[in-house]
């Protein structure tokens, strides 16, 4: 015998359920179906039907939109079968059966698929619903209804050709409304609607819908039927769809039922009505029953908004509606109880007799996951765990940053990346300077840049806001939003700026956005919009608070922050981190220190070397101070320096034009020779490929004077504030090492400066020195370099690198954007953490144990902040890890719930 | 009781051999006293003497030079017990024992470190020896003699002060020659050196050494044994050793063992001699007694060339000799027996007895080693697998170019890095373009270049030798010209190129070599020679062919060539690769092609694009037909296009100044426009890190065209092959794959193309499709890729990089270098497969296997042809390894040996 395709669901003839499926089943049901079926065996009032499975959506599609063998057959035995159970035919003269035939994937996808309505009705049925509802105009408008639904749905005819009919027709009887059409204008229309069908359809492509030589409206239902079940299965390739599952990660291969379902009324008089309803807040949570509907009217009336609908709770105090109300709310109950969390559901009232529509789990905001999820766990409905596991790490940013309110109204002008989320208003400013300048006055600024750099960074922190024209989620400017929990829209193509002239023009208008001219951002969609939007502010509510302790207590790893200054360290403690896991020093070579280390670099003796490395000695010891004391008694983890050099110095191709022009200038000969020598000197740190190169540790080989002078610095500082009585836990890392001699070359270099510091201020100092796993090779001998470290750290971000050989301009760039869409890459390695470089951690974290087994674990970089990853750390058995301060919450709810999940 | 530290050899006085140790203890008594031992044990006259340890040596100069603890003790102990044996004692004013101390370390380190004669000698026992030789003038050279040594070896003094004496004193006696000098002269100048000493050795430093506040020649032997002995030690570290033990390899903990040994003396007349000799011809091979001796001579005069040596064979022909001379013979016979293998053997004959001095497994030219181990093999003195193994690989490489020729005399003007093997002398000249006009007149010509780059290339192909003054080993011209098999000598700093001026001034001399003038130049040295020096051609002899067969009967993996054209294809099957393990199509778009591909990647609309498809189709297709033909019944791997694709367009940078020049200069406003355009076309195929970026296959997923293009030529080019009766092996190897889907997606390219070709040609095609597998995460997730694989390739060279995090182009810079100094690294990982790299490896062949049990693995790239790598490799159990043509010899008795070994 063949697979199953066709699941009945509902009662039969004699009130007996014979619904043959279940909640569980929405791979093969929907989730639609599958809910419809559950419904059914609560006992609840669901319209009889019938489901269509996803496989055989999927088999359809495979074979080239070609019927599986058989199941056309199911489909109309169970069709037969759902006439008898109501006692009506479709098609009938007298009574018939009208019905619905609506998509039901397994994820939900709203809009995306099709639907359509009073399948069934022709020019016999049509009389047998009139007789029915006594109601001519009801019959005639749905029927009127279907042909359209079904040409431009079914059959892709344009949809205006029957506007413009009802507007003639309308035009033609001198009124303005549709309900001013009375039953025989209706019957008119159908008829143009017909001529409409006709004209449109190409009889070619449908030979089956000819008719003496001419396409006409099928009057058979079966016809009809099985061509509405042909276009559904068809909508799950339609190109939204396909944009729709690309964006939420579904697979292109679960296919969507198709459910085909007894059409009931809400819009058969005053005994009628139809609706939408929560059995919670979905907006903030609250235990209330919250939803709208309407008297004498179809669900689509309630989704359109052209009616003013009334809120749920309203619904018993209309007398005409009040027991199906009633029993509205008390299945509100029975399917909260049964699911064990906040349902959404659709309702209609025929004539008094309530009817269920659909249900599933509802969506929530933020707020109403926490709440709810800490309600229901006071209520005993679900355990500490499920309320754990009731909230999306990810939704959590929502909640620290600021947002635009509501109900605020505004026309966005483009659109962008959502690089970082919040929003922010403020002035337009073109240049970090300016953005700085006008803080200084207290204006709040939006920072517009082409693409930021390093340069900008001052500017970036002036700023409300970033918006770039240029650079995708992990260019620069995004990186370091979201670092300092900075709104930022990257990559707005529309956005033409001309830096110096301090203005952007918006491309595709004439909106022109000068210097001044107050813009609002919103990081979370990548809305730009001209003039102020009202905002919403964040808040560290007392339901965060509770679920983090939950989460706290439930995690087995901890989580610290990347932070390179103290204001970032406070933070990090104020969201709940254990530490800090990373902390840039290069971070701390801004503005006048970048000037220091160039001539660092550039130094032609041994002097000039020498007060340099004193500059930046005094500079780092007091960053480090401040750090260490912000975070007392946390570790802290600070890493070596790790660029490569010609990242602090200027651009040679850049000097090299300026050296051609002051040539043929004719600049002095003297100027002419010493900007060549700069050349030279700037040419000589450059690398054909900088991520491959002279960076990490290597730089401290090289230049042992440089984590010699870092490491002073850090046991400075350790040292003084044990003299002011704190408890300063710094921890040094080495970057980028390879091999066990680079990490025992770093860590002697460390070691005796430790011990000098601890001689000079006579105290005992106790750094422990690791490094960064971020090279395979680390990786792979991990059990070798463990030996020489007191920790490990694994840097995913350099990690993915090299073990990809992409670098991470590609991800902005060409090719990686490509491989996603084409499914190359399941996702960005650089967000979530690929199987092929966990798989390498998971090594290095198993061999780092058998050459050191006291040795500590953890990860940084943005992995760290990915809920994703997070799991797969968890399982790998790392001890922290380590993430943008304001990703530490949702990393403390992802640690959570990767521990329950293992457990 | 503590460790023994000294070791006695030789006989004691009544004739018994007390020998303790043997030729196994090399690691503690050095390879000399091992040696030493050996000989005395099999009953051979060996001057008795002791061997103090290696670890000893160690020991005192890890403790900062200071003896440990009862050492002296024994040293004494062993001198008295040396004294007992011989019956006289040293410094005895009637017979004084003379003894020689002599270094010894596991290693052959020739010259490095420090010897000192006639110890013993002072005041009072240069009596004694005058009374026992009667021979005053040779007892006050021997005593001149060692106060001279002492001075300068132990002591540290400059030896022009002793020479200059010398000089003074022939000058005061009116004679040339020192051998004119009389016994009085010599004692005249015994008291000049004591003088000598006296002024220049430093008594703050030597404080033992101070008599009467004044710095005095140690009368005492016991402080003349000791200070000889510490310099000795001190000798293990001194600059020239330590470099020595870096260029060799050796291990900087192993030390040097210390041989005191009775002097004997070969000057005492004509019943006296001493000489060097070796079992067989060490030049050659052939089984003749190889060396020279001299009549009343010491050991040094031997080598010092200053007199004529006559071959051994004459030593019996001098009656006076003769009985010494025939129980040498017979030691020879004994020894090669004993160690079966050629010996290096040192003798001295006083007053008609032989004493064995040194022997040693000889060292022999790569032709005598092949011929000794094919001999030995014949007459069953080894066998067949110890044959294979008696000849370094590396060797090979010195027959398979012609070398500078055996007796030809020349002076370097300059050295750089011996590149690549083989010699070459011709005219020099500095543009590619020369050399090619140059050859196609029929001259020879050695290309002198800056650095070369891929556009050198024909000029490299034109030439007989490359000669730059930059780059390093693993620069552009050293890897192309070790390809080629063509001599290349590298970073010649001294070479002061101006290639505009066509000609190069030698740094430190007056010589500026001009176009056409004639140079040499030996890249198996490093030398660069003014004018021509006789060339020796290479020849494939019948040993090395005999060898060979031999080795490829023992070898288990296969060795293939890498060949980008059919010339080398052709040299790869001479040299006898079993196929092409990798041929680099990006090689063939040269020149014309260049061009081609340049429209290419530039082209503005579809016509232009397909032109030039179709033009490298057409190409391609010319090569492919020309190289499987080449390789008829062999296997050609094909990779696919690889490099990024600005590796093929101008420099962005040069051209941003020529813009920033023209617009300077007014060029028209279009011109400027044009160039632009094209600079922005040009940027933006840049990338910061291209070795992480858009190449390899990625190139083939953004850009199908490219696979399809070259997958046709290939499936036509094998068509007609067949078509015309040939039997063309062609696989396809996708390069630089990381996940699955991208092995698929090009997989699927290829497949297609292949059928199409299938059913143009009426043929079938049998064409596998493989990939490099040259990325961490491809090697660490290799059971997902080798589902669709039919072979993996390990592209070792990308593989080091990522792994490592290192680019190439960082061996020639900066750190690598210094971590190979520092023994940060062993070696060079791009030359010797690194250990963490070779665990990829191990770990991509085995997880490769488990997802495809079929899979062929090989490795392409420079470790292919590195010994120690190859062995690596066939642990691993990889089917084959592939290197350029010249090296494929080489790799073939690599792996026969590795075969061997793991037995």
């Amino acid at each position: 015998m063949s697979e199953k395709r066709v699941y009945a669901f509902g009662k039969d003839q004699n009130g007996k359920n014979v619904t043959e499926g279940d909640t569980s089943m929405k791979w093969i049901l929907g989730g639609k179906g599958a809910n419809l079926a559950e419904m059914a065996n609560l006992g609840l009032p669901v319209p009889p039907g019938y489901s269509i499975t996803c496989q055989t959506c999927m088999e359809y599609a495979n074979a080239g939109n070609v019927w599986p063998e058989g199941a056309l057959d199911e489909i109309w035995g169970y069709t037969e079968n759902l006439e008898e159970r109501m006692g009506k035919r479709i098609g009938d003269e007298e009574d018939p059966l009208l019905v619905s035939v609506r998509s039901g994937a397994p994820f939900s996808m709203p809009g995306m698929m099709d639907t359509v309505l009073n399948l069934g009705l022709n020019d016999q049925s049509i009389n047998g619903l009139i007789k029915q509802t006594e109601n001519p105009r009801f019959a005639w408008d749905s029927y009127r209804r279907f042909i359209q639904m079904f040409s431009n749905v079914v059959m892709g005819v344009d949809g205006d050709y029957f506007e413009d009919a009802i507007n003639a027709k309308k035009k033609e009887k001198g009124v303005k409304d549709d309900t001013e059409l009375t039953a025989e204008d209706l019957q008119d229309l159908v008829e143009v609607f017909k001529g409409i069908f006709s004209e449109h359809v190409d009889g070619e492509k449908y030979p089956n819908l000819v008719v003496d030589g001419k396409v006409a409206f099928p009057q058979d239902p079966k016809v009809q039927l099985q061509h509405a079940i042909e276009a559904v299965f068809g909508s799950w390739n339609n190109e939204r769809a396909v944009i729709y599952r690309q964006r939420e990660k579904i697979d292109d291969n679960l296919g969507t039922a198709v459910n085909v379902q007894t059409m009931v009324f809400g819009n058969k008089g005053e005994t009628s009505a139809t609706g939408v309803a929560f059995t919670r807040n979905p907006a903030n949570g609250n235990k209330e029953f919250y939803g709208d509907f309407l008297v004498n009217a179809q669900g689509e009336d309630v989704v359109a908004g052209i009616r003013n609908t009334s809120p749920i709770v309203e619904l018993k105090e209309i007398e005409s509606l009040r027991e199906a109300a009633l029993q509205l709310e008390e299945i509100f109950c029975t399917l909260e109880n049964h699911f064990r969390d906040m349902c959404d559901i659709e309702f209609t009232i025929e004539q008094g007799k309530l009817w269920m529509l659909q249900t599933r789990v509802g969506k929530r905001t933020a707020t109403a996951a926490l709440h709810i999820a800490i309600e229901m766990e006071g209520e005993g409905l679900i355990s500490r765990d499920e309320a754990i596991c009731r909230v999306q790490p990810d939704q959590l940013d929502q909640l620290l940053h600021p947002q635009f309110a509501a109900g605020a109204k505004y026309d966005p002008i483009a659109k962008g990346l959502n690089a970082s989320p919040g929003a922010a208003v403020g002035k337009a400013v073109f240049s970090a300077e300016d953005a700085v300048k006008a803080k200084e006055k207290g204006e709040k600024t939006v920072l517009v840049r082409w693409e930021t750099t390093p340069d900008d960074l001052s500017g970036m922190i002036a700023a409300e806001g970033i918006l770039t024209s240029h650079g995708g989620k992990t260019s620069h400017a995004a990186v370091i939003a979201r670092g300092m929990g900075a709104p930022c829209v990257c990559g707005v193509d529309a956005l033409l700026i001309d830096a110096n002239k301090k203005q952007a023009a918006v491309a595709g208008t004439n909106i022109v956005i000068k210097e001044g001219d107050v813009i609002s951002i919103d990081g979370m969609t990548g809305d730009v919009v001209y003039g102020a939007v009202e905002l919403a502010e964040a808040e560290l509510s007392k339901d965060l608070d509770i679920m983090l302790k939950w989460a706290d207590e439930a995690a087995t790893m901890k989580v610290r922050a990347n932070a390179d200054n103290p204001h970032d360290a406070q933070l990090s403690r104020d969201f709940g981190a254990t530490g800090i896991g990373l902390c840039r020093t290069e971070h701390m070579f801004l503005g006048k220190r970048k000037e220091i280390i160039q001539t660092f670099i550039l130094s032609e003796d041994q002097e000039e070397m020498d007060k340099a490395l004193k500059d930046l000695r005094d500079a780092q010891s007091g960053d480090f101070y401040e750090m260490f004391k912000a975070m007392d008694g946390l570790p802290v983890i600070v890493r070596l320096l790790d660029p490569p050099l010609h990242e602090f110095l200027e651009n040679g191709r850049e000097i090299e034009v300026k050296l051609a022009t002051m040539k043929l200038e004719g600049a002095p000969k003297e100027r002419i020779e010493k900007m060549k020598v700069f050349l030279d000197k700037i040419d000589s740190f450059a690398e054909a490929n900088p991520m491959l190169g002279m960076r990490g540790c290597r730089l401290g080989i090289m230049y042992p004077e440089l984590p010699h002078m870092q490491a002073r610095a850090i046991s400075t500082a350790t040292a003084k504030l044990i003299k002011e009585g704190y408890n300063p836990k710094p921890e040094i890392m080495v970057p980028l090492v390879s091999t066990t001699q680079e990490l025992d070359t770093m860590r002697k270099v460390c070691e005796e400066t430790i011990a000098d510091v601890e001689k000079d201020y006579d105290v005992k100092l106790n750094i422990p020195i690791g490094t960064m796993i971020e090279l395979p090779r680390a990786a792979v001998t991990a059990d070798d370099i463990a030996k020489y470290a007191d920790f490990f750290s694994f840097g995913t971000n350099d990690l993915t690198q090299t073990t990809f050989g992409f670098s991470r301009d590609d991800v902005e760039a060409e090719f990686v954007p490509k491989y996603i869409q084409d499914k190359l890459l399941p996702s960005n390695p650089f967000a979530t953490v690929d199987k092929g470089v966990a798989k390498l951690v998971k090594m290095g974290v198993e061999l780092g144990h058998q050459g050191n087994p006291k040795l500590e674990c953890g990860v940084c970089g943005e992995h760290g902040g990915d809920p994703e990853s997070v799991k797969k750390f968890n399982q790998i058995g790392l001890d922290y890890v380590s993430c943008s301060p304001f990703r530490v919450p949702l990393a403390r709810l992802a640690a959570a719930q990767a521990a329950i999940e293992q457990k």
